[in-house]
């Protein structure tokens, strides 16, 4: 009987005396649980079920009637909703199809059918007149005719294993396929490596029949299905709107001509399915792909030989409308009572390429049900500290077009009001992804073990950190996740609205979504629609009100914290692993190039070449310099003080007068802002986050630490040695805005 | 003009004064080398495509008039080339197909063709009235209908994976993809689980166009190509004639009732093409198959849902002519002149599942090619040593029966007089490929340095060396490697003719090829031709005059050696690494099971589980014990010294008496007999070197200290205590039989 007697102590000492919430006093901790209970009983899944039917009844991209009707219907739910809401909108560069054609001209004639065809049992798989066709926007007009080559995902390295393979891409046109890094990268490269147009296709191995069942007998890509999407070169230039870069495209913004826009791609680029892809694949002669190149198509993957006689041809145009379309964003606002100065902020797109079901109405209808629940609290008396706004953007698709405009437009303001961004944009069944700045990482830590997980009966929090374990390969790490408690989030790339806030901004940021469990083979197709999402993805919406659940009480508790639930700690507890690695970086290519050499001086690459299947040797290389890393050490250890001393105050606080909440909290907000640097990454200013920035060669990818990694990667040593100083300099500045705070927490101690 | 002197010199220097041969006087060493380098230059690869022409032209299957003629032949060259030649015959059971169905009876009808077609092009694959119909030899008769089930490879660790996703193959038929073990042991494995019958097939991942161009465009396996071969589960009993274990099958021979037979399969067995695999595996239904199960057909991998309505089922039978037939081994000898009871024995199989000519004719025809340049030797005035014996096996295919029966039928002389046993069994271009006793590791590093590579330029044995250091995954593996200087050796398993001479007798054996170059998916089918070979294999016999040279060198080397070239540093050095693996393995094992007990209890099988994708949670398991090992330890310590005692003497060795020779030359061919335990390996008393044994669930891999390593894998700990304690008697005795030989080398300076 002890033991039960001991069990059932334990279980009322924690539900009768829960902890206090960090930043909270003990009674406003109180009052935050009580409302934040009665917010996660409201949203409901069959509201979800009926906005996401319709949202997603007609195509609604940038343009499209149904994209100015669903933001109309959205600014009506909020203002019924009791919010302070309007439509803010700006005019964007948005080119639509004029002309498509991509066929094999020789030794065959295959003309690609750039279609999707109509599926019986979908029923909005048929409004081919709304329907924008298949297409990359943003790939420049061009008619070409070339060789063809298999690049494999088209990445830098796919170019160095062609080298050694004795194949150029000058004059050609390459094939990719989707996947490992944002689609725009891939023509990027091909451009640089002199190819002259680039076709990328969805193979079966990452989004068809190799994974699941496809559509619509399961939720993977059929033969026909394409993969429409933007090929913006943001990450080199900026994203957002390509003729007002670094501005807002408000009506009367001065606008750059077509041919200065840096983010075009620089070649004509296509998107096409697997079924329009077989027979160019199957055409190629030369070189057997290597093994991880070839997907899962029924051939055998050749690169390609395109100077050899009767090598396959292709012929290539790509036209566009380059029209001025406008795109409406939805601004909503529930204004704080305390600190309305001080904003936090929650995003989702409203366009999709199609019917966009999953991307991005899925998300919407969380943050909708959000947005109708804390309209609820307020009828009841609930009073945010600080503001919230709720923003529903439009223009993602084409890339991050209503959220950059808006962003730059109201850069100011943002940078000193906003306290934290929140952004969802889809999710699926799983678990709980979180990407987002490590300053956040243990305050969504708190929140996630308050979040049931629909399946497995446990926290989302609880679910995530295991399956951190589970994936974990050494037992090593493994036992660090068990030791730490706290899950970890990952870096923010890029690849959805939070990139202003957090690369250009300075924003503390988070990504939010569930995922893992629904494999999704209808991205960007036109079925990524509500036939496919009831049938195959969270299809009783049970993620979705815990998707709600969990972003509205972030947004909740950071709106109604008397210290903002900043935590460092943490964040230093990961620069550390990002300095290791970038180190780690260095000494792996030194000791690369260095055993590359060797392997040339010792007769290896002769040794186990094949002379019917020919790989040239590599050229010897310079072995790449020491760096002092000693600036970045320093002040990493500077800044992991600074978070020691802020936990300890934070962890022994108990009240503050208004007037040092007022100091703490500015101090606060400003912390992350300390991680930009005024002059950019460079030959890319737009990009001023010193920790992290999408990947000029990934896209979606974050890199950490971006100026100091991405200098050693394009061996820039100069320039490497210059970035460490300015990261170093970064880290300072934060240690100082958290010093600043820590002082005005303790100082009745002094 | 110094730097070309220089060269000059030192050119000079190496011809002329080339290190003495180890185990040869300075003077032997020079007539070696240069009767070594007369027989180089003999072999001709026009004389091996005409061998191959001859030899492959009709099917040589046992029973086949053509293995008869081909032995009868062979038996004339020999002759011919002033051979002591005879064919020694055995009467041995060999079934041949008389019904085979394999079809699918539900949700829709298949028949499977079961028929590899004619192409016009190739001309020996319209021999339909000769070729023996594609089927597994000693599949049991059956006759059985059940739900099929995809099993992957169908191995162990397939079935803990099946279990996991709550899949049964009790009363079901398997569907098997070749590869990755003996295929004998994929309806054993299925038997075990209570499977009915078994199907295998040839998926395109494994040797179709996921590799390369099929046939007769490349050299990979078309979509009806079907790989025949022996499902005898040779390695829980024994290879050879099924009826007469242990034993020389010879006319009187007592032989066991065939339902006695120990190495029939338990289920019916039939292998198909992907062609027909298609239809069958598409029909499946149930989870999707784990990621590394899927294939390269143009389908979703499913398991199968046995036990729900509408499940896949397939009728399967499978009845052969148990007929007894006889084989033709071709032995044949030259006598040696000073040691002619120390015997080298070199041998290659004849036989063919059909044309053969890869499998086996490459290698033997350089094999023939050596035993005319022998012969070619003599006749200028050659005399080896030692007697040499050249053996052409037959029944290989069905599994090592030629060589079995022989070497069972001789074993006594054979255990008294063989010093080493070297085998060749097909070939390609390449690298050379060497599995073998350790003790011959050092004296083919030799060897292999004197042959010149037909494509690099330099000598196989720097080619090898080189590969092997482009293959290592680490740094530390290219650092030893290059500081070791001599390529490694693999273990030697089974799967080839020198099973019975290394695991059943202790003869020091090595079987050698070229490889690694020419991808082959033609292997035991009707296309396994001339055409094929000399279009996508060793098109000029380049290697396989290598080989015959390869060989060559090593048989007369052994033969005429003053003291047998044995080494022993480089085994034990080798030995070290199995022992350090074996305890690896157990506490890998140990950390494994603790982890997952751990993951039990604290929810993470509930936590990544998808309830729409269930997967069951391992069980609860018992951490393995720890295990000593210091016997072991001690003993192989004991060989080190023994060794490194051996490798001073004969490196300060210069000259013995006839009598020390003989003293010397008698232990050293009893160094690999002691690594025999008397009692065998537990439940396979057949096999008895306590260091290398094929696994009973790898058959061609070798499981080095089997004893021991597989006692750890079953779980057997007791019976791994026993093991450890049998191996190290057995590495202590060789030990001895070292000692005694360095004791009379070196008995002067004691």
């Amino acid at each position: 009987m002890i033991v039960s007697f001991l069990v059932l102590l334990s279980a009322v000492i924690v539900s009768g005396d829960e902890p206090r919430l960090a930043g909270f006093t003990a009674s406003s901790s109180t009052a935050e649980r009580q409302w934040e209970q009665k917010f996660r009983a409201i949203p409901s899944p069959g509201n979800m079920r009926e906005y996401m039917k319709l949202l997603s009844a007609r195509p609604h991209h940038v343009g499209a009637l149904a994209d100015k009707q669903n933001a109309e219907w959205i600014l009506g739910k909020f203002k019924e909703w009791g919010w302070d809401a309007h439509i803010e909108s700006f005019k964007v560069l948005f080119p639509t199809p004029k002309e498509r054609v991509a066929e094999l001209v020789e030794p065959v004639l295959y003309k690609a059918k750039l279609d999707e065809p109509v599926l019986a049992i979908d029923p909005t798989s048929n409004q081919k007149q709304e329907q924008l066709p298949t297409y990359n926007a943003y790939s420049i007009d061009g008619d070409v005719t070339g060789p063809l080559v298999y690049v494999n995902y088209g990445l830098p390295d796919d170019y160095e294993e062609l080298e050694r393979l004795g194949v150029s891409v000058k004059g050609a046109i390459v094939i990719a396929r989707y996947g490992n890094s944002w689609r725009g990268v891939k023509p990027k490269v091909a451009a640089e490596h002199g190819a002259i147009g680039c076709i990328i296709y969805s193979d079966p191995h990452e989004d068809g029949y190799f994974v699941d069942d496809v559509y619509p007998d399961g939720p993977m890509r059929p033969k026909d299905g394409v993969q429409r999407g933007s090929v913006m070169d943001f990450a080199s230039a900026s994203p957002g709107d390509p003729l007002t870069p670094g501005v807002g495209a408000t009506e009367n913004a001065q606008r750059l001509d077509l041919k200065d826009a840096k983010s075009l791609s620089k070649i004509p680029v296509q998107p096409i399915s697997y079924g329009d892809a077989q027979p160019l694949l199957a055409a190629l002669k030369g070189a057997v792909a290597p093994e991880a190149w070839r997907g899962a198509l029924p051939i055998t993957y050749h690169v390609g030989a395109p100077e050899k006689a009767g090598a396959a041809k292709v012929h290539l145009v790509v036209k566009s409308n380059w029209d001025l379309k406008p795109v409406y964003d939805v601004i909503a606002k529930l204004p704080g009572a305390v600190e309305p100065e001080h904003w936090v902020i929650r995003g989702n797109h409203e366009d999709g390429w199609v019917n966009g079901a999953e991307d991005p109405v899925s998300g919407l209808i969380a943050l909708l049900e959000e947005a109708r629940s804390l309209g609820e609290l307020v009828k009841q008396g609930w009073k945010p500290r600080r503001t919230i706004l709720y923003c529903v953007w439009d223009g993602e698709e084409p890339f991050l077009l209503g959220s950059t405009e808006w962003a730059e437009t109201h850069a100011q303001e943002l940078q000193e009001h906003a306290a934290v961004y929140i952004n969802t944009d889809g999710y699926g069944r799983g678990f709980l992804n979180l990407n987002g700045s490590h300053s956040l990482e243990h305050f969504f830590n708190d929140v996630s073990r308050e979040i049931a997980d629909p399946e497995s009966g446990m926290s989302v929090g609880k679910r995530l950190l295991l399956s951190q374990i589970a994936n974990s390969s050494t037992e090593d790490a493994k036992k660090e996740l068990r030791q730490r408690g706290d899950w970890r989030a990952a870096a923010i790339g890029s690849g959805s609205d939070f990139t202003s806030f957090v690369d250009h901004l300075g924003i503390a940021s988070a990504d939010v979504a569930f995922s893992g469990e629904s494999p999704d083979g209808i991205y960007h197709s036109i079925y990524d629609d509500y036939y496919w999402y009831t049938h195959f993805a969270d299809t009783d919406f049970a993620y979705g009100k815990a998707l709600a659940q969990l972003a509205g009480t972030a947004v909740m508790r950071i709106a109604d914290s008397d210290i903002l639930p900043f935590e460092f700690t943490g964040q230093t507890d990961t620069l550390r692993t990002y300095l290791d690695e970038v180190k780690k970086l260095l000494r792996d290519r030194q000791a690369k190039v260095k055993e590359q050499n060797q392997e040339l001086e010792e007769g290896l690459f002769t040794a186990v070449n094949d002379p019917r299947r020919p790989r040239i040797a590599p050229k010897h290389q310079e072995v790449p310099p020491f760096l002092d890393f000693s600036p970045l050490e320093n002040a990493l250890e500077t800044l992991i003080q600074s978070a020691l001393r802020y936990k300890r105050g934070i962890d022994g606080w108990a009240l503050s007068s208004a007037g040092d909440l007022e100091q703490i909290n500015a101090a606060m907000i400003q912390t992350e802002r300390q991680l930009l640097s005024a002059d950019g990454l460079p030959r890319r200013p737009w990009y001023r986050h010193m920790i992290y920035a999408p990947g000029v060669y990934t896209g979606y990818e974050c890199k950490t630490l971006p100026g100091v990694r991405e200098a050693i990667e394009q061996k820039q040593y100069e320039e490497a040695n210059q970035q460490i100083s300015e990261t170093a300099k970064a880290l300072l500045r934060e240690a100082q805005a958290i010093d600043s705070a820590t002082q005005v927490l303790t100082h009745d101690k002094h």
